[in-house]
């Protein structure tokens, strides 16, 4: 007879010795691997064993039923418990009791179920009365015990939600009858009524008799953990947190100890340092003579380790301080723990990787390295600092203890969608333009411009305001791009509020605001608060940016340049940003840019709107020509500007890009009837002519119509002079001695036809720039590559373009058949129900949008096999998707000034993990 | 020394032997290949040679130069000629004259230039006349060669296009002076003087005498037929034929034979049967006594060969006939031929390949076949039909005379885009609903639907007019959409029209039509008549679809009958159509069609729009379920209509895929005044929320937005109630002991988490409803393929999907990322400046939209080995884009029902080309 290698399904733990580790999170989940690991370096751990995810995944997969042999596993596993810790599980001498909870791969905190004082029935509970010589002790844990064991595994609170919870009810009575303020006040005597009462509620409510078989106890609390697996809070955690519904949990059961005992006993948690700063020094919170849910449930409040531990329980204080530093020494970062102290001697309940804030995550990494626990390249781990939570380093921030106090004080009006992160307050304006006016009569002014969306000719006023809000739109909205691209506070999307233009006012909540009344917004988390709360920026950004502080005096920023420079000998990604403007450019490269990836040139023909009308509105090529004539020592004059501020570094000049009628459409006659008057006299057309024009440029899908290299194409002259203007301040700026290097970008590229049209006027008309200044620039002409056909037939088009540039953004538009102005309406149903894994728009979607980025990299390195590839869509600042070109081997990245060195840290962790 | 092995650049033929033949078209052109076969197979061709192709191919690409072989090659070729004529270039005594003709590889009639008469000077013309005794002809000849040399190797005409043509002037002021009417009647003396006169010109026009030396006329004129080849109407007429400017062309130089020597001389062109109808037997035209140029030029009456060259030139006549059904045997086609006459004697010069119309080139084909000169395979080769022109076949047509009499009339009014071939007249009516009215009120009515644009509420009104006409709209617009698949003659885009709906009128060059007055259109040519225009039924649709005709006496009939037969024994792709209406899928059966690949439900919608807008207004899921629940059993009988009329074969149903607001939108609202308030009522809401709800539907692209299965994601219950309808017809229809056989298709997928959302759906309702009736029916759950994405990822979609049906239209919106409604400002120039290659939308765009299909055919089949992929695009009956299809393993292509026998002739001349 041959037998099969049985699956290992159950991992004991105990006595110095344990059959998993650290290493095996995936089978144990955190809290057993960590458990085990724990036993085996020494620690004191009670007895006990974990059963793995696999038995999860078994119960799912099979009607929620066990595999065979997982009784007789669990059988022997619990004879090892009783044998570590002397005592017998049902005995009715010695009774041992156990606990069971849940341990997932990655923390889920509170989100599944845990059920203590397994073990106990009318007889255990005498013996656990005798032992520990308190009887008030053991028939509190028993009441604790049946009440839990009825609410989580009888699903007694479930039954029924609307009625009060039968157990809270019948406690409240018996608190009364006896008295006392606190459960922990109740008599012996009131806790055993208490049972009896609990039981019979029990039996009234399911029909069934309260299970006093330990055993019969003990298999149905392992049923409730896994069944806990798939309630709805945990589904919906797992969803926010992007944990996969396959893992699955496994359920610890381990022998009770009890911080409720006596007076020389205490439950608590701890940290092995600081995650709010970073400092180093263990701190916790502790409980005298309570059980573990007594601290976190916050009736009685809790002390602080670090103050008084040591006079209340020295012994327990050094000790705790010695694992502490065992921990740390051991996993090589913070810990965060669970402890019971018994009769004075400390047994650890848990242990696992703190979760930490931006600042602490930075702080702890390169202290880490100093203290010589870890190395540079393991500080890089994204583990230790998510590249997003860098963030936090360069943004100013509320004051925690304004935002504490508007949170008590209810000033708490909505909440939106996180657009641009930092923190800032001022006054409501509703209009780009007095937002302009405001700002022109004083630069101070502290003012949010409320919208119920922005549009480009909004640009200035964004720019004015410190922070800017609006109604509608997602995270890749206008308001959202501008913004983030600014380093401008910004909350989209807060659907709450109720914008009347016209009457000047935003509602909301029942509560309605003026312009000029006072609001704070938080980027960091979307929260909009009533009033003014205090800011503080934070020291880097004062070091970088505003060069106010002094770099050698602050260590937060010591610390930043340290991890940044590790960050910079790891990276192989280059990392460019998206900027317009010489003051842009000037932010990016203090936070570490190496060149810009995308000069969106509309942005500075949204200056002068007046030229761009004319040219719109010419009917003849000579009309046209002599409109564009006007725009070009204007364009001149900002790329000279860009170009002095890099300094060298290359930039990526897009040619105009959006359809016409962004800059006159029927919106604006209507917006301002005076316009078409203008207009008319302008051109010396009659109105009627101006609405038809006007009319006449109007688009079904302008996403899908007359733009980019479209218009180019058709109007040549346009493309003519933005070569020449980018040429021109090349030349100009070179003979100044400041080298140059611009990469002109062709947008919207589907046909390799369509390229050599263009890069035939722009090729002309550097040639003649050059012949006219004598100056010599080294320049380029490539292509973005955002519509599906210029991915697939790229293999064509590079043997024109001399560089591509995904543009993630339209690329992602058209290969989805989304647009992100109309997504709104399904795209939080698609994310609520799973269909798409991430929004689109902030991380690429690899297998769609990625595989067409694949497909253009190798069918452009095909043609040309030194192509110079990068992003400058938004996805550029995003870590996964910086991964993902890191991946499949983009030169660069280019992204908003205030992410660069959040992609830069992305880079060096993509390129450290890959290694 | 070695030599390296020249290129043949100069091929001659004479004396019944060539260098070249028939199949060197690619080196000789047309012409040069068929005058070197023809002499080969013994006709009479005068002696000459040809320079290839490839001459002009290095002649554009060394700056107008020609290789240095090519002097000495032609030196040696002219001593050929001069041998096989007996005569000598330039030769004071018996002078050879030549010709200097263009052919490229395929026709390009009148586009290039030509030169007669060359070696003519002062000394040869006196040697003409004498050797030919007849000085009129020999200075006649002398003056035409002048002038025509003039004009095309000295470029007189273009020298100042604004004055009037030197030549014809002071060929006016001669025939004045001699008192004649036609040139012929100049008298030696006065032709002396204009060859004088002319030269005098040329030398005050271009400052050079003109070029007595013959060897310098012939490289003059060589030079001048090269250069032609990239004149304006030449790159214009590659440009729409499709014939690539690479190809080049080649030069033909010919010793002259003279049909203006004598009365028994003649020139003349023939065919060697009818190209209009096909009928056998030869005709042409000829002159007695005339040059080749005098017969196309139209000033002296043509005399018919059929007719009267019997009595004229008897032996000639024979020799016709005779050369005719050589020439057929050889060629085993109709030939179109050139001919001279001289002192008797036939000689070709020239024959190719007779172009046809529709209708003679089915007869001619099957008749070949009849007489045995080739057999039915190659009858389907697509040089015979050309597949699109067998609509010519199918559908009405204007009376040939009426036509040429509403032409002559001057009542042409203007010309828009041929969008829904076939001919009509009918009274102007401006409004789909007044054309509904008077097609109720009398079924006979003839009406023309005009409209700036139509819609998909304009249905039943086109469904009503006999033909349609819009001002606005390509060839993919909606009109030409909805008409095609309804068979509707249409015209879109004839944009010279101002209609006027208010005043209901339509003007167009300075004329106003009201509504009720008659106009015309053929949808052939694009062409719009003021009256009526009579009409005539095809043939073949009076017997295919009319069931008028009796089978057995149409003789047209017979031979589509016969050719349809030979193309369903040889071709393997499947030909289904795309039809909404038990109407519509018996005429595509009709027409061949093997199953429908496409039934769109939304079609059925528009007719019972009240419960949509019911549906779309419910804010909850009970409201809106109730209107849904109206739906139903229109849905069911539409659909039980479909699969009676299809008799067990495969039909194919696409869930709801457009945004609600083609529904209800607050254009709807502002044309309607009253529907606000109907809303209101059955609502029982405020008309404000009316509008607040329909403004909240609007999308900035539309194509974009939230339509295909994000409908039916987010609102589940219209899926449901649309696959329960389907289901329900399918096992009421079997129940009758039809066979059905349904293929659910979900529109828009780009996830797979997408398509199981919705087939999980479907299939819960199939299920129930096979349980409910008891039937079992075979279902299908497919996918369209029509974003990016669904093609890059469709080995993750079909281990779901059932089958793919790839939704070109919209593939190739968001592969271009061009929306076909914006597309106009654009297209037009991308066209003419050879920006792509077609208009996307009219034929696949193989690299681009092609690429994306193989990849979805290789990724799906990857998954699922037999996956049945189908086309249900508009391409779906374009020619090159079924051949396309064929290629890349297409189960089958789908199309509206009139291009049925289109698809299936394409591909069978697909499987026959490839075989």
């Amino acid at each position: 007879m041959t037998t099969a290698t049985a699956t290992k399904y159950v991992f004991s733990f105990g006595d110095g010795k344990a059959d998993g580790g650290a290493t095996m999170k995936n089978e144990l989940g955190g809290k057993g691997a960590n458990l085990a690991e724990m036993t085996s370096i020494g620690l004191p751990v009670p007895a006990g064993f974990t059963i793995s995810t696999g038995v999860c995944t078994y119960y799912y997969d099979n009607g929620e039923t066990y595999p065979e042999q997982l009784r007789d596993d669990v059988a022997a596993a619990l004879e090892k418990i009783e044998k570590a810790m002397g005592a017998k599980f049902g005995c009715t001498e010695n009774p041992l009791l156990l606990s069971c909870r849940s341990g997932a791969r990655e923390s889920m905190p509170g989100m599944m179920d845990t059920v203590l004082n397994i073990g106990l029935n009318d007889t255990t509970v005498a013996a656990l009365a005798k032992k520990s010589g308190n009887e008030q002790f053991a028939w509190d844990s028993y009441r604790r015990f049946v009440q839990m064991y009825g609410d989580v595994v009888l699903e007694m609170k479930t039954l029924d939600k609307k009625e009060i919870d039968p157990f809270e009810h019948l406690l409240e009575v018996k608190k009364e009858a006896e008295g006392v303020e606190f459960d922990s006040g109740l008599s012996a005597a009131g806790l055993k009524e208490l049972v009896r009462e609990f039981k019979a509620a029990i039996k009234e409510r399911t029909g069934n008799d309260f299970p006093d078989e330990p055993l019969d106890q003990l298999w149905g609390a392992i049923g409730a953990v896994f069944s806990s697996w798939m309630n709805d809070r945990a589904m919906v955690y797992r969803r926010q947190y992007g944990i996969p519904h396959e893992w699955g949990t496994a359920v610890n059961v381990q022998a009770m100890v009890f911080g409720n005992l006596s007076d020389d006993s205490a439950s608590g948690v701890g940290l092995t340092r600081d995650c709010s700063l970073g400092e180093p020094g263990f701190r916790g919170d502790y409980l005298i003579n309570a059980q573990g849910e007594d601290v976190v449930a916050g009736i009685r409040s809790t002390k602080r380790v670090e103050e008084s531990l040591h006079d209340d329980m020295p012994a327990a204080f050094d000790r705790l301080n010695e694992i502490g530093k065992i921990l740390e020494k051991h996993y090589k970062d913070v810990q965060d723990i669970e402890f019971t102290v018994q009769h004075g001697q400390v047994w650890m309940l848990q242990t696992r990787n703190a979760k930490r804030t931006g600042f602490a995550a930075v702080r702890i990494a390169v202290d880490l390295v100093n203290e010589g626990l870890i190395d540079p390249k393991e500080a890089l781990n994204p583990r230790r600092i998510p590249a997003d939570d860098l963030n936090q380093l360069l943004q100013p921030i509320f004051d925690p203890d304004a935002k504490a106090a508007a949170d008590a004080e209810g000033r708490l009006l909505t909440k939106g969608i996180n657009a641009g992160p930092g923190a800032t307050y001022g006054k409501i304006c509703f209009h780009a333009e007095d937002a302009e006016a405001q700002y022109n009569a004083d630069n101070d002014v502290q003012l949010i411009l409320v919208r119920r969306e922005t549009s480009p000719e909004d640009l200035r006023g964004m720019q004015a305001a410190k922070g800017i809000l609006t109604a509608f739109g997602g995270a890749s909205s206008h308001a959202a791009l501008v913004s983030r691209q600014m380093g401008k506070v910004c909350i989209v999307g807060a659907t709450e509020l109720d914008i009347d233009y016209q009457a000047g006012t935003m509602s909301v909540g029942g509560k309605s605001f003026n312009e000029g009344d006072y609001i704070s917004i938080d980027g960091f988390t979307g929260e909009v608060f009533e009033g003014s709360v205090t800011t503080k920026p934070s020291e880097v950004l004062d070091v970088v940016i505003h060069k106010a502080g002094d770099p050698e005096k602050s260590e937060t920023y010591k610390r930043y340049a340290q991890l940044m420079e590790w960050v910079d000998e790891h990276r192989t990604l280059n990392v460019r940003t998206n900027a317009d403007s010489p003051e842009q450019a000037a932010e990016a490269i203090a936070f570490g840019a190496e060149g810009i990836g995308l000069c969106r040139t509309e942005h500075m023909f949204f200056h002068h709107v007046d030229e761009i009308r004319e040219m719109i509105l010419a009917e003849t090529k000579e009309v046209r020509q002599k409109a564009i004539d006007k725009l070009l020592p204007y364009q001149r004059s900002d790329f000279e500007g860009l170009f002095r501020a890099m300094e060298g570094r290359p930039v990526t000049v897009r040619l105009l890009d959006p359809p016409l009628h962004e800059f006159l459409s029927e919106r604006h006659l209507e917006e301002d009837p005076a316009l078409a008057g203008q207009l008319a006299k302008m051109t010396g057309k009659s109105q009627e002519e101006i609405h038809r024009r006007v009319e006449g440029l109007h688009e079904s899908n302008p996403m899908l119509g007359h733009r980019g290299c479209r218009l180019g194409i058709v109007y040549p002259e346009i493309t003519a002079m933005q070569a020449r203007a980018i040429m021109e301040a090349a030349c100009a700026v070179k003979k100044e001695g400041i080298d140059v290097h611009p990469e002109i970008m062709i947008p919207l590229v589907g046909f390799l036809a369509e390229f050599k049209d263009q890069e035939k006027i722009v090729r002309a008309q550097a040639e003649a720039v050059m012949a006219e200044t004598g100056q010599k620039v080294e320049y380029m002409v490539g292509t973005m590559i955002e519509v599906p056909r210029a991915a697939v037939c790229a293999d064509q088009i590079a043997t024109g373009a001399e560089f591509f540039s995904f543009g993630t953004n339209d690329l992602t538009q058209t290969a989805l058949g989304i647009s992100r102005d109309d997504y709104g309406g399904f795209i939080g149903y698609y994310r609520e129900h799973d269909i798409v894994p991430n929004d689109p728009f902030q991380t690429i979607d690899f297998d769609g949008v990625g595989g067409l980025m694949k497909i253009g990299v190798e069918g452009g390195r095909s043609s040309r096999k030194d192509l110079k590839i990068g992003i400058c869509g938004e996805h550029g600042g995003d870590p996964a998707s910086v991964k993902f070109c890191h991946s499949i081997g983009l030169n660069y990245v280019s992204c908003s000034p205030f992410r660069v060195p959040i992609a830069r840290l992305a880079a060096a962790q993509a390129a450290v993990s890959q290694g």
